[in-house]
């Protein structure tokens, strides 16, 4: 107490950090897209579904992304007016052109054409090409979940993970999401982390990650944190990792006619249309038993999983979707804190677009 | 070649291996299992597949499971007659009973509802509960592939895997198998390595194993073969792994209404019936491109992630299924080797039910 009394004000000023509450941030974000030509309706489905990012404490595909949307409109690499169309409809099966504009909205399209025709056929597969970054693949595959269904989102990314025995890049992080009427929700890259978690140990000046994070540029697994900057993000546990990635490629890009591997572009790389692929799938539940019964069996099965003595140094089992409607109970309660630059990320396009800055409220954490 | 010459009728004692021909190893393996009461069809079927896993060297799922098999029907744990029937069919979702019938004859059953559907929808998902062991799933992957359709396959299995931060064991190494009509075919479990990876260093004298592979007894990552051993296989990449298994759970077990976790039982878990549940999920490429073009993109894909130039310490970048059909060209060529004690425990389950042994010929190689 005697030492925190002492050292008081430095230590306030250490541990300011900006908040917002979830409403203000979103009504912030569209105002910003709209000043780069955002229709409105689409800055507020894509300010709704980063700051859904931001609320399960994913702040990677949080309202940080903003400035960088901003710019590839800016850049002519995306176009936020654009409207999707239908390619072709057959059976079960759809495929949407993104005709490059905003992914959410491709994404957001996708999924009310899955739902529907999963409510006649019992399953769908929508796959859309020439899109853009949708922010989370957990957002979209709730949309499909909240229907009754089983949702699985898929998208291809930017080159920049080399496949197994290789050491240039050839696939994305691409993720893999399934979202279920019930307590369970899975969002994964498939490699072994994000890649900002490299950075993030970089900037805490930590000198080794973990092994299994990164190779260096020759392809060799490494621990060292400047050499694994200068390396490549290491697939999830290897082969197998690079072998997900594939499948995650062929479901989206294969399947849909659209960019693969090296023609994928991305939103920090300028001068091209991202070209982006995505796969929504729904499974209608009610076909094989009652919603609920099936809720309760996702119940009863993650109780299992949990019920799992904790191995030594952890105080608990967790499942998937866990820690993130955690930090959303919190969030929605504290507000969301925009630290790591972010904040003045936000004002600095902000201010150069005309718009005021985000009404982040400081607070002494 | 003096040393050769010198050390010859040693080195001929170590190296000589029982080689057979797939088509011989299938006849006999059909033999064996019809003297356990498979129907005839049903033997060479479940024959079939696993001499398929053989030529294609994944042994784990080759002809050393016939002893496990043959077990479980003495034991009455499977009854090799049962004939599975439709529980419920709606629009693209069928819902298959297995009856604890042999698990290749669920799915080949299931395959085949698959393709129908997929046929009439463009895609279709069948889900089976009270299944078996039905060998390696790319061989049911591949049954779907070869229809013009993207397979997936997967199936829950016994809990052996601790879910990430837990110490008891919850999940199975559940597989994921995607096959394309194209040079591309995955077929992991959601470990980072399969268990017998760990016990093939053990017998071998490796003292330690590669970081990731393997946890003690209290959920600790460890190294140590011996430790390992006693401990529990570690899920691919840590929690992303759990949350893959847990995926292949709910979408075979979980959806099926089939026994999920702690209540499934296993071909080494002696007095209870397996249970396992399978998915197999169609989609009618057609609907999409026609299969030659998606044939062509998944082959202008294979190509340009193995374009990479190798990491170092590797001469070339392989994808999912390369080293595979690798191997089956030259077993197809040169026959099976049946090494790693298989060959004797397949001889003393053929003696005990007075069936002829394996016809090897012991080569020197």
């Amino acid at each position: 107490m005697l030492i925190l009394t002492f050292t008081g004000r430095a230590l306030c000023w250490l541990i300011q950090m900006p908040l917002i509450s979830a409403e203000e941030l979103t009504a912030w974000s569209a105002t910003l897209l709209q000043a780069v030509n955002f229709p409105r309706p689409a800055a507020r489905l894509v300010a709704e579904s980063l700051v859904a990012a931001n609320l399960r404490a994913v702040d990677s595909h949080g309202v940080q992304l903003l400035p960088y949307y901003v710019e590839q409109v800016e850049r002519g690499d995306m176009d936020p007016t654009a409207e999707g169309r239908v390619v072709s409809a057959s059976g079960a099966c759809l495929l949407y052109d993104g005709a490059n504009g905003p992914g959410q909205c491709v994404a957001d399209a996708c999924c009310t054409h899955a739902v529907q025709l999963a409510r006649k056929h019992g399953m769908a597969i929508v796959t859309a090409r020439d899109s853009n970054h949708f922010g989370a693949a957990a957002y979209w595959g709730q949309k499909i979940s909240v229907a009754g269904m089983i949702g699985i989102v898929m998208c291809n990314a930017s080159p920049i993970v080399a496949p197994w025995q290789g050491k240039e890049p050839r696939l994305g992080t691409n993720p893999i999401c399934m979202s279920v009427p019930g307590p369970w929700l899975l969002d994964m890259a498939t490699t072994t982390v994000a890649n900002n978690r490299i950075f993030k140990a970089l900037v805490n000046g930590e000198e080794s990650i973990p092994a299994g994070w990164a190779m260096d540029c020759e392809g060799v697994p490494t621990t060292n944190t400047e050499t694994a900057i200068r390396g490549l993000p290491m697939p999830l546990g290897g082969y197998k990792g690079s072998g997900l990635a594939m499948m995650v490629e062929i479901l989206c890009a294969t399947l849909s006619g659209g960019a693969m591997s090296t023609e994928v572009g991305g939103i920090r790389i300028k001068g091209k249309p991202t070209r982006i692929s995505q796969m929504f799938l729904a499974i209608e539940v009610s076909r094989f038993m009652p919603v609920v019964e099936f809720t309760r069996r996702i119940e009863w099965l993650a109780g299992t999983v949990k019920s799992s003595a904790p191995a030594k140094g952890y105080d608990e089992v967790l499942v998937a979707g866990d820690p993130e409607w955690r930090a959303e109970a919190e969030r929605l309660r504290s507000g969301i804190p925009l630290g790591g630059g972010t904040c003045e990320a936000l004002e600095q396009t902000a201010t150069r677009l005309g718009v005021a800055p985000p009404p982040v409220k400081m607070h002494t954490i």
